[in-house]
């Protein structure tokens, strides 16, 4: 694994533990859950990459910074975090940090696993995604990942595409995950402010 | 991995994303919840059996087929539903059919690697029974799995034990999945039409 | 593995089966769910904590003793629960000591696999709370391992510290894990019984 995929995934790391932690203060989690929320959300989308790619132990066991900066981040989120009434955009935000440079390290993982383009652009989006349904499915909301005209699973499967995609035509790794991270990034920042949406189901457009 | 059965589990593949999109549709998701939610039901179970055996990356990631027809099936169902109203019922029927295909495809699976009878049959009724259970934890129903007098467990553990058997004791292939999905089959719709039921707990058969 | 850790493993697997068909009753599930839910709570971590590590299938296909186990004490448990209003004691107390034993018994698995210290840790961590938040996840409750001031990771990351640290420094096996199951059980019992609690999230101390 190169320094720059290492470092990508410990961004995202760091972003995701932040965004458990956030989450654990809204609900009123004691400093315990909060590192356990943000370790979930952290570490959960990465083990199950490696688990899927038969990369055992994970990352997340085998590579020490992985826990403490998940530990560090979360922790830290917990005791420095502002009003919890705002806390719900810093949430959101962090959160698609994570999904986009998760997707990014994910396929890349894949790729060098000689998974091929398809494969590895759904591999990316599932390490993009694990952390945060995780994180949800623990606390009990309906997963961003489902919830109507969030762009999320798409924004990480787009992203996952065009990574995977320019990889395969010769681009650099880091402009391949540049334009993959930014492709990600703007599909789900235009769903959270711009109000980008899907059809509504059919049949129900009316109700 | 023979064609048939390969051609098993695609079957039910499509009919457990068919049933995730049905469910999309009645909480009011959208079309990439319906996906999101159909593939998730298609190809939780199989991606934990593989996890399980050993055979890493899954099925899933290894052969497109299963991707694509997961997306298929999860993007005509939630397009060419009918009546909101009316998907209960077609919903129950497409589960109860991926999971008479899914404990026989998940049973021989393990018994080609090795395994023995019982745990052939754990293993195919786990296969059977995990996508449904992320498809209703996601959605923050009750598993199926677990709702009084369902005969849900027991028809994937009925079905799996029938096969693993049958193929023990030197039945062909094809005789011994019909036998297996036939007695999953009957022991679900039993539950269901008939109104088969366990003994209520002890101690509360009063309340 | 030697048979003092199988025997560890085994009652593990028994008393979490119990919590499991226990709060089954509480919420009244027929005996099938009773098994599955007991079943998912017992075999869970150590399941998780094998496809981790790489050992596959996991022990608890591996080895028959594995489901008969789990499959008696929740069966059992089921029919000779006493009255369903004094059912939260003795589950809570069941969880405890199969939190103290599993964060034993997988520490010593991680460390037999080479793992560092910090990592078997972790791991042993994680195979002691797996199953439970199955089983509360399974059944929509807020996992024990969020609620405020229930010191319950901390035991299991405790427990597992213990652990491994004495081995580390070379105590005897039996020494480290009785220590480590000890010093889990108190944190998680003082917690309970004697009220240990955590700082207030830091803003809301007020509320």
């Amino acid at each position: 694994v190169s320094a720059g995929l290492l470092t990508v995934d410990l961004v995202g790391v760091a972003v995701f533990a932040s965004s458990g932690a956030l989450l654990a203060v809204r609900r009123g989690l004691d400093i315990l859950g909060g590192v356990v929320l943000g370790g979930a959300t952290a570490l959960g989308g990465g083990i199950l990459r490696d688990v899927i790619l038969g990369e055992v132990p994970p990352a997340a066991l085998r590579q020490v910074a992985y826990v403490l900066t998940a530990a560090a981040a979360a922790s830290l989120t917990y005791f420095l975090h502002g009003s919890v009434d705002r806390l719900r955009r810093p949430f959101v935000l962090l959160d698609a940090a994570g999904l986009a440079l998760f997707c990014v390290s994910g396929t890349f993982k894949a790729l060098d696993a000689d998974l091929s383009v398809l494969s590895a652009m759904l591999l990316g989006a599932l390490t993009a995604v694990g952390g945060g349904v995780l994180r949800d499915v623990l606390v009990r909301d309906v997963p961003l990942i489902l919830q109507p005209g969030q762009f999320y699973a798409l924004a990480a499967l787009a992203g996952g595409a065009v990574t995977a995609l320019l990889d395969a035509v010769g681009a650099v790794r880091t402009a391949a995950g540049i334009a993959g991270a930014a492709t990600a990034l703007a599909l789900r920042l235009g769903s959270l402010i711009r109000g980008w949406r899907t059809l509504p189901p059919p049949g129900t457009a009316d109700a």
